[in-house]
């Protein structure tokens, strides 16, 4: 019988979200008359904007005529949407990446795990905890991981982010090849500031390693000390690679169109010591593996950068990030202490009289009918943390937050 | 300096369609007078069809409205989709495939890409020769190759198919644990009939191999004789992945919407030599790394089973397979011996004279200004073929042949 990679059978139970489903649908039929409010998964809940649903209609309708209609497009993603993104994303910021160094993608999520693939199985990897999963079981699958042993696989460095350090990563001891880096992060709302970030890229250079940097939250940046981008920090095109998403920028998690940065001058080497360039390869991987996003959701994402679609998708993100400012207050009356929310549309909160995470979900459930999602799900670090988000309708945001200010702990 | 994944170097380069587009361009620099047509890449020529646009528009509305707005779906596929799937072109056959068997996806070429991951590195692959690039560059990839040797893998078995054995690959003395098989063929437009499908079925029951059986271009198939499914096949649901598109059946190369079948008999072993379900490992993949194809496009393949839809579809399919007819036609009077094009859109032409593959396509191109694909493009089988595709207009395609007609060897 043929044999399976045996490495997915080191991958822990991904349970979290179904558990939780499970436990909110008992509560419901034990409580039919009771309304769940849910400020769980990250899931948007604004509808396209104008701007993007007026360019999809336009490009339906050149695909259902001759003289319009497009076929197989540039795996890499059609030049129109990677000039816009350079300009509007880099160029406007200072930044010196060009549309051929950006990689047009179904999801930010396939990039993530698909980038891997391009390093030696012998890489030593360094993740945040808690952490997206994506990064952690992308890399068990692949074999980098070695073993599972008290909740923790021997072969990864983890940077553990907890209260005491402000759930910044910090810069280890030892050596790592990739870092994966996500700011602002989910789950725990976190931004590095300049400083932080440019911190980490001098450790990449010392160690010529590579940072794998997850901005898809950058759109919910207020403050004026976090970078949007890791390349306005300089050497950074040199070590990094930045992957963004229209997901929770322009409300995209069902149209799904992300993108990835890769600039000319990363470098990696072989076992000869020959160097290549990191660009190329991943060009190489998508073309043989990829056949490019729907012309149609191109030009969607496209319209994301007019004026009326920036002015749009601005509005939607603020209103997500009242939601996140009138969560945090309700918190705050309540008396629970709460991280994020700042420059990202995610709330971390730290579990009242050290509860775990689990108890406090069911607290919440029972006692405010709101649900979220346990800390302890995205690491071990996360155990006693909990994280809601930003996502849902005003209208239920405020009801949710009027109920957990009624908590008593 | 990180590492890179080896087995890339080992990639051959790919340059077929690149060499291919400068000679062209070359040619019509030198000839500006001279109109070329291209029968060259397998992109198809006609707008989706009305019932598509139909569906995609109603789609793109519910996405700009508040109430009908969809965020994240399942990554499997939306189940409407699955549903019309199974019941018309497995269930309407008789063949007990359910829609939780079926997965959703962006390309037949990301699937057919992605589906190997699940087996260990050690798995012995068969493929055909000539052959789609894809299944040989992504076994490369994950060195499972061996060294490139006198034109060769030195760990593979290659199913040579020439005319002599009328382009249908052969059972192989050796045991293989994975064979690709293409039916209808890309590049030969060979297909296998019942009995044919049949042996290599029980081969691999024999075996305990999978196939891995790449059906892109059923909607092609004319003839009775030949099944559109291998789950037409006894047992077939035991040992064979089955991938299909819609991008070839409905046109959808731009809009990106494909289908894997993994039945929930196809068992693999690890290590151990427990058995493990290649549909939970698939399904596990497929929720890590992926977050599912465009709501929106769904709703338009959704659309391609409607009445309508079909009638259209099959419409612009016969208008193709009239343009494989008027090729072989022409291919008939010039007296070059061809083959393919009765169950496929591609048209496998021997080269007169026994020219190689690039010299005969020097004298179309100098003489019938047509463009064409090498065989040897697609491998060492390949040497003294030609492939003509079938998907340009009626106008062109005609025009094409009228100028093939011509020809004298």
């Amino acid at each position: 019988m043929t044999q399976i990679n045996a490495h997915y059978l080191k991958l822990q139970g991904s349970y979290l979200f179904s558990t939780i489903g499970k436990k909110v649908a008992a509560y419901k039929e034990a409580h039919p008359s009771q309304k769940v409010i849910s400020l769980g998964i990250g899931d948007v809940s604004q509808p396209l904007v104008p701007a993007v649903v007026k360019a999809l209609r336009a490009a339906v309708d050149e695909m259902g005529n001759a003289d319009t209609f497009r076929g197989y497009g540039p795996e890499q993603g059609y030049s129109f949407l990677r000039e816009a993104i350079a300009k509007a994303d880099y160029q406007a910021r200072n930044i010196a990446i060009d549309k051929d160094e950006i990689f047009i993608s179904d999801g930010a999520k396939s990039d993530v795990a698909n980038f891997q693939e391009l390093f030696s199985s012998q890489v030593k990897v360094a993740l945040q905890d808690p952490v997206y999963p994506v990064y952690l079981d992308t890399n068990v699958m692949a074999g980098r991981t070695g073993v599972f042993q008290e909740g923790r696989f021997t072969n990864l460095i983890y940077l553990s982010c907890t209260e005491e350090n402000n759930f910044m990563p910090q810069i280890p001891a030892e050596h790592a090849d990739i870092i994966y880096l996500c700011s602002p992060n989910n789950p725990t709302g976190a931004a590095l500031n300049r400083e932080q970030l440019t911190s980490w890229v001098k450790y990449a250079q010392a160690n010529e390693s590579i940072i794998l940097y997850d901005s898809a939250y950058e759109a919910y940046i207020t403050q004026p000390k976090i970078p949007h981008s890791i390349y306005e920090i300089a050497g950074a095109e040199k070590v990094a690679v930045e992957f963004r998403s229209f997901s929770k920028t322009a409300g995209f998690t069902g149209t799904r169109c992300a993108y990835t940065v890769v600039p000319r001058g990363v470098q990696v080497k072989d076992e000869q010591g020959s160097t290549h360039s990191l660009r190329d390869l991943w060009l190489r991987r998508q073309t043989t593996k990829f056949n490019g996003v729907p012309y149609i959701v191109q030009r969607g994402a496209e319209a994301v950068y007019s004026e009326k679609g920036q002015a749009q998708i601005r509005a939607v993100i603020l209103q997500y990030m009242q939601n996140a400012h009138i969560i945090l207050e309700a918190l705050k009356t309540a008396g629970i202490r709460a991280f994020g929310g700042e420059n990202a549309p995610y709330i971390w909160l730290k579990t009242p009289g050290g509860l775990k995470s689990w108890d406090f979900f069911e607290i919440l459930l029972e006692n405010a009918q709101v649900v979220g999602t346990p800390g302890v799900g995205f690491g071990q670090c996360g155990e006693g943390y909990f994280r809601l988000t930003a996502f849902n309708t005003p209208q239920l945001t405020q009801e949710a937050a009027a109920r957990i200010t009624q908590l008593k702990f």
